[in-house]
């Protein structure tokens, strides 16, 4: 059962952030001015470093042990303890940070060696991504992007039965702020029988939530749906950027490749099962009609809880935006509700067959579009494939992004009685090509 | 320019070895029994220890250096030396071993702890994989293959124009000798209109090159063809697992996912681009009226010498007939010249959009099928989509993989005048299914 926890932080600035409060307490890995990267804690406007913290014997039993965990420049250590070890380290940070805490006093002479400024300090991959794979659990997406791809076959007969979902690339997972260079690629013109080679035409985002794993599995052993939550350290913002012209012309027989390996942007804090817990909600009903999920996708306190309710939008500021001072533009507000699996269901699906899980690999949920277009998660759905260009602030148009243009995510849970937490942004600005 | 090399080594099983004479010299990682693991060079039935000969000051210069880097547990630092200091450590290394070396008394001196016998130690996986692609370049296998899952469309368009690829599964990546579980997954049996769950009844093999990456690029940046040699570290087998009712359930549109991810077993010897010199060709002609690959795929040196003659062969061992005493049954002989691209073209077909290649990464060409059944690289197509089974020795048929059944490839490279060498063995024993 969740417990409303409305407890206040000695530090002014974590209450009421729209991100970072006391109920948040979100990890990732920075470097304070100067310093070597870290694990810390986003708390308001600051990060709580938990080497200084760990160094400074603020923890004790298994909470120490997490801490130690992070001193490092990844989270992978950390990710491998655990849920009991990672509660164990929530519940120590709050008992600090908590308006009354006893250590109030002491945290706060160790000043801005302890808890430095957010806006002071760089933010890093928050883990060595080892396998990092791409499913594609939106199902207003699929509609949407089947019917441009396959007009007469738009959800393939698979698709209810089977989280879809492929392998990625993880050695360009990079973090928000990086920016991400327009791919060269080979494309075949409207008309034309022969590819042609340059830069992508129709550079997109995808609005994703990423999940990342917690501890693995054996290879050849699986993790049973009722068992998936203990094997998830967090969750993030996902940026699947694409280059549909590439993609069209490649993605048969074997999947998308060039059009997807160029980049794609995590946002920098890992958003715990804890922080997230009073925003689960019940797996929305599948439409009349639809099969039930196999057995092995099926656990009854999955179905019940499984689900969140996280809102998420994607923004954009242009070259010409960002001169005029104007604000990024939302250019979508969808929910990770419309997923049609829930999380432990991709788990239960990835190692099913006895492939490998380990700490630090990466899940993107697949393209969390609504049924409305206000709540496309990409351009390719916002314009319908490039027919119908969407207009600015400013009067400019855009069907696919154009160099300069940054594309930001945001992500937040709110609900009646409770704290609102948010993700942080997943920012990236796009380079012309080579 | 190649110059015929016959020397022989003062190690007697070296010369006239069927893999591993003086002129191969691959590297892997092995424990010698009780040791940790530790890189070492194949020669005829022993281990040559690179950690106890660094130790010993047997090298000088960039070869010390190659040699320090390849006293831990993986290549990975070592590819990422790159080209020369690979040559250098292959240099020294072959003064050494030669009939006639000055160092022949201090080596023997040595004994097994320099030289252990290859039976008495543990080989390893040769790197940390940081992510396996998986690519389709043997035309023949997409023309069977095709045929069997698209018989109105077996060759794809772009099939000609684009290296097709698709990310694999890093995770599961093992060496040699390493059991592979049978995969429990979602089927759809002939007739029915709503899947099944349970252990994959067409269980198949496929014979690959495997292809390591050394130094690698930057994200954003690109490799040209000009330069892909030097990014490759080495050669290896590759056999890529396939449950071939999983695949045709699930790949569409993403690409395979559970019917490959269940394991990839590679050879543990990295044979390198020096060993397999002699065996050069130029990159057989493109059939009339097949298109020219675009520019960035077209390098003159690439077509005149970037293809390789090594044999390919895929042998099965049964529980029967290794109860009778039975010899491994030969199914197929094939060629890396059935490959419609070279390894330059993969390399910079994978990076071209700015995809980061680092060492250690992996690549497969795909299933490397001749044009005749004798060729075949995988059971689908040997047995014309499960159709027609084939006979082993002892009578026993089979349509794919059974509980118990050991997948052995191997490879050699032949040359008039020319010492022959080989790839060492690609093994593994298929597990019943949890």
């Amino acid at each position: 059962m969740t417990q409303t926890d409305n407890r206040r932080s000695w530090i002014a600035s974590a209450n009421g952030h729209p991100d970072f409060p006391l109920q948040n307490l979100p990890l990732g890995i920075f470097s304070p001015a100067g310093a070597t990267p870290r694990g810390g804690v986003a708390i308001g406007d600051a990060i709580f470093d938990l080497k200084v913290a760990s160094d400074a014997g603020l923890f004790s039993g298994e909470a120490s042990e997490a801490a130690h965990a992070v001193c490092g420049d990844s989270l992978n250590a950390f990710f491998a303890l655990g849920a009991s070890a990672r509660r164990a380290l929530r519940s120590q940070l709050q008992d600090l940070l908590a308006e009354g805490s006893a250590a109030q006093a002491r945290l706060e002479a160790m000043g801005q060696a302890l808890l430095p400024a957010a806006a002071t300090c760089q933010l890093h991959l928050p883990a060595r991504v080892g396998d990092y794979t791409d499913f594609y659990v939106g199902i207003h997406h699929a509609n949407n992007v089947g019917r441009l791809f396959r007009p007469d076959n738009p959800l393939l007969p698979n698709y209810k039965h089977v989280p879809i979902g492929y392998h990625a690339r993880s050695s360009t997972v990079c973090v928000s702020g990086t920016p991400v260079r327009r791919p060269l690629g080979q494309t075949l013109p409207p008309g034309q029988e022969a590819p042609s080679f340059g830069p992508s035409k129709r550079l997109d985002y995808e609005l994703e939530l990423g999940i990342w794993i917690g501890q693995g599995n054996e290879m050849g052993e699986a993790i049973a749906i009722g068992d998936a939550q203990r094997h998830i350290a967090g969750y993030c913002l996902l940026n699947d950027w694409s280059a549909r012209d590439v993609q069209a012309w490649e993605y048969q027989p074997l999947g998308p490749f060039l059009a997807k390996n160029f980049g794609t942007t995590v946002s920098p804090w890992v958003v715990t099962a804890e922080a997230l817990e009073p925003f689960r909600r019940a797996q929305p009903a599948r439409p009349e009609g639809d099969p039930q999920p196999l057995p092995y996708l099926l656990d009854e306190a999955d179905q019940a809880n499984g689900a969140f309710d996280i809102q998420l939008e994607v923004l954009l500021l242009t070259p010409a935006m960002r001169e005029q001072g104007l604000a990024p533009q939302r250019l979508a507000l969808s929910s990770t509700l419309n997923m049609y699996w829930t999380v432990a269901q991709l788990v239960a699906h990835h190692s099913v067959g006895g492939c490998k899980l380990q700490p630090g690999d990466l899940f993107g949920s697949g393209t969390l579009s609504g049924p409305e277009p206000e709540a496309f998660g990409s351009l390719l759905e916002s314009t319908f494939g490039g027919k119908q260009p969407i207009t600015l602030p400013g009067g400019e148009q855009r069907t696919f992004l154009q160099d300069g243009d940054e594309v930001i995510l945001r992500a937040r849970c709110e609900r009646e009685g409770y704290a609102s937490i948010g993700f942080g942004e997943c920012r990236g600005v796009v380079l012309a090509a080579r």
